[in-house]
This record gives C-alpha cells, structure tokens and sequence, in this order.
C-alpha cells in the first residue's frame, strides 16, 4: 500500500505494489486516464470519501504516478495528470479488465476497441522476448545474491 | 477490495479489483505460486498478521482465486490451492513486477528467466489481435447501453 512505510525487499512485484497496490489507486489511475483530472470530478465518479481520495492523490504523487497542475489561483484549485511511470501502468488495468471480464463478467461491461481497426482489444501479457503469453512456458525464479 | 460488498458496476477493471484489489492478496497469490501453500508458510513469509492473513484468505477463496485442501485431519488443517482463475491472475503479477523494477527498482532485485532459453523475461501487456503494446496504439472506450 502506497501509505505504508516502504521497504526494499527483493521482489519487484512487492516493488511495484507498495507503489500502487491497493483499488482506489488503480481506480484513480483509470479516471484520470478518462480525462477526469480534478478532485470533484473522482470523487463524484468514484463515491470515495474525501480523506481517502485526498490521501490516495497524494500517495500517487508522492510515488511519481501523478503530478499536480494548479489551473486555478484564485480559488487555489489543482488537477492530476498522469506522469510516465503513471501511463505506463494502464496496461495492467487493461490486463486487470480482461481477467474481470472474464471471472466477474456477468452483465454489461463497457470494452476497449482499437481505434483504428475497431476490433475488441484483447489485453494479454507476454514475454516481449519469445512473444509467448506469460504462462506458457515454464519459468525459473532467480534470486539475487 | 474483496472483503467490501461486491456491486456490479460496468468496468471490467473494477470488476477484476473487487475480487483482488488490495496488495496483500497479490502477495498471497504469488506466495502461493511459489509453493508456500500453508497458513504459517504465509504468514512467515509476509510477516502478516494472522487476522490479515486469514480474512485475506478467505476472501481468495470465496472469490474462486484459490481453493482449500485438507492435508491433516488431526489436527485439521488445510492448505491454498490456485485455481484457474488465481493461476490466470498470475501475468497479471508479472507486469506489476516489471513496472516496479523499472519504477521502484533501486538495489537487488529477484527475476525471471525463461527456464528453456534462460533468457530474461520481459513481460509486456499487448493486444492479442494486433500484437501491439497497449498504449503503442489509440483505443477506443465503448460503453454498454
């Protein structure tokens, strides 16, 4: 959790999760990636309260994922935006919705098309190395020394 | 988080965090993939407390991540189990591990290797249509009716 005290163990799953491990997290994230950039806006889209928003923007932003513009002096007001570590999350929440849609899937549920084919995005992960999905090929786990 | 009441809203993201959104349940599946499928081999390894540890697994096992097997009967005592959709969140876990070895990745880290080539994995979330990475191509949000 993006509140907790970090420590530096070895597994960069824990590294990235201490990051951004909990739903609210992600689900700002997501928002903020929808264009609503300002503190009403998620927290009318989220039904958060408002100690935990606040306290989730600015984990966010003390972890490098979001930055904050003033676009307002006079009230002072500000609004996210995503930074590159920020962007480059999204697409583990597109990984995340396609488990979602597929083992909580029940009903309507909104879905990414390419914008240029319009064909359904398919989100999966693979090994940018072998190209095969993770999973697929047996793995060996090597610890640092 | 999967210990809040469920709703079913129309994000396939909310959809996936609802049964899995929070950091220590991603440790715990990851845990568990590793081979530590035994309450005290959980919470040794996480250094959770036992109430955490519990209510966590519970909510894993409700959510249909992971399953109960009985491996004593006196004492009664079970061990977790991943099911399909647990060992289908696993790449998930994977791309978090990449984005936090490139974000939050100071000092030693674990990694993976390809267990045949024994090259480094590089886990990337693509579109499976396209073979494109996420964010490499404009998407389009369509929205349930």
């Amino acid at each position: 959790m993006t509140d907790e005290k970090e420590m530096l163990g070895t597994c960069p799953v824990d590294r990235g999760l201490t990051r951004v491990g909990d739903r609210w997290s992600m689900l700002i994230l997501r928002d903020v990636e929808y264009g609503l950039t300002r503190y009403e806006q998620l927290r009318t889209s989220l039904g958060i309260a408002p100690n935990i928003l606040a306290r989730r923007l600015a984990a966010l932003t003390a972890a490098g994922l979001l930055e904050k513009r003033r676009y307002s002096q006079r009230p002072p007001r500000d609004e996210y935006l995503l930074t590159d570590a920020g962007r480059d999350f999204l697409p583990i929440l597109m990984a995340i919705g396609a488990w979602g849609r597929k083992y909580n899937g029940a009903g309507a549920l909104s879905l990414h098309r390419d914008a240029t084919t319009g064909e359904i995005v398919r989100p999966v992960v693979v090994d940018a190395v072998t190209g095969a999905p993770i999973g697929s090929r047996p793995l060996r786990l090597d610890m640092p020394d």
